[in-house]
């Protein structure tokens, strides 16, 4: 990287935080430079001049773009851009929701709109790779269910699969966020549901394979419906235990 | 809050560095006591003694978690829980994409597909509050056009009252997301598609105040497709300007 050319505007006289809006200037150059994971930041005190702040300042901006998964910080080596920099867990906080079993519903409900669609996209635009993934992602969760362990971040991983078919930047980043809810109250470990579990995501791999968008889209509806009918009962149960 | 039956495990002997430890605690706190932004944490005196950690590991766990927006700083009166914990803006990190075009259209090819169905639901859903709220911002945005103000920030307030009247608790935190692209380009900010802007988020108000699902799916299926041809003709003018 050419410090010399690095052209930072000078920090003043906003409302923020000193260290805030130097975060806010690192994290402009890494999207203007179009920095990736593979680039390291200048050091402490290249920035602190540059920057016309203290070393001190720096550090505090370095922790608040560490925290928010924007640099990563590798031991000995210095401080990098991180791989999906700004990506983090549960980006919409619905783990701090407080009515988790209505979330996980309005999740399904969305899903069931989203995914059938994804699926049919999925078979029109699916190269021979994406589809070698998806069966390959399908058969990490049968081994998962048929080993006795919990098949949940599998699971998460072949709808994502899927969603890669798509070819569309910000489907397979969705994906995640809609699934949150997958394994809350247990609705998927049911032993009725784990076979069905295992022949649903059959299905809509071979109706991708076969690029069947119709099929696709018909059986990933299926598959998600039988899940939102398993929450609801479970919800029914919740209510009314024996 | 009553410290005494605050039951934290004590923090040891995991992978991540010690602060990011105490924050997953404080975070799990938050989470399994359902604390909203009316509450304030122990101070850090208690906080240490609880977790049987020092204070400066304290301080740090904080700022991890103000700079997730979890917690906010209220100077002079304490730690406070945030108003909507974990959410930042951009959480797909967007912005750090290269290309940000093709997000753009990939973007809107998820609108084209998740509004006119949101738009469906909230003329199904809506109490007369949201259609209210509907109008509400349906004026905001033309007030803004008609005085030359930049109106992109009360367009997405507009899509988003839309979503609320799903009553849905997920669609409304999706909107801002798939919206993040508005803007891009100025593609929004032709004479044209002003005028179009104005009479489009009309026509689709209009079908969800007088309860018409197909024709509110319809309006928004028009009025995105209609962003979308003109953000593709400003693509072909970029590739060859005259």
């Amino acid at each position: 990287m050419d410090i010399e050319s690095l052209n930072f505007e000078h920090v003043k006289s906003q409302d923020l935080p000193l260290p805030e809006r130097v975060a806010a200037q690192i994290s402009k150059l890494i999207v203007d430079r179009q920095l990736t994971s593979e680039d390291k930041l200048p050091n402490e005190f290249e920035l602190a001049a540059m920057l016309n702040v203290g070393r001190g300042t720096i550090r505090e901006a370095v922790k608040l773009l560490v925290a928010r998964n924007i640099l990563v910080i590798k031991r000995g080596k210095g401080t990098y851009i991180a791989h999906h920099p700004g990506q983090i867990d549960d980006p919409l906080g619905f783990a701090y929701y407080e009515d988790q079993f209505q979330l996980a519903k309005d999740l399904l409900e969305v899903r069931l709109q989203m995914e059938p669609w994804v699926a049919s996209l999925a078979a029109k635009k699916a190269t021979d790779e994406d589809i070698e993934n998806v069966w390959a992602t399908c058969h990490l969760v049968e081994n998962d269910i048929l080993s006795g362990v919990d098949h949940l971040p599998n699971d998460t991983k072949y709808h994502i699969s899927i969603a890669k078919c798509t070819h569309n930047l910000v489907v397979p980043k969705l994906i995640p966020i809609i699934t949150y809810s997958v394994g809350l109250f247990g609705s998927l470990n049911g032993n009725s549901l784990l076979a069905e579990t295992i022949s649903g995501h059959r299905t809509i791999a071979e109706a991708i394979a076969s690029r069947n968008a119709e099929r696709a889209s018909q059986a990933m509806y299926n598959h998600i419906a039988r899940n939102r009918e398993e929450l609801i009962s479970i919800g029914k149960h919740m209510e009314n235990p024996d």
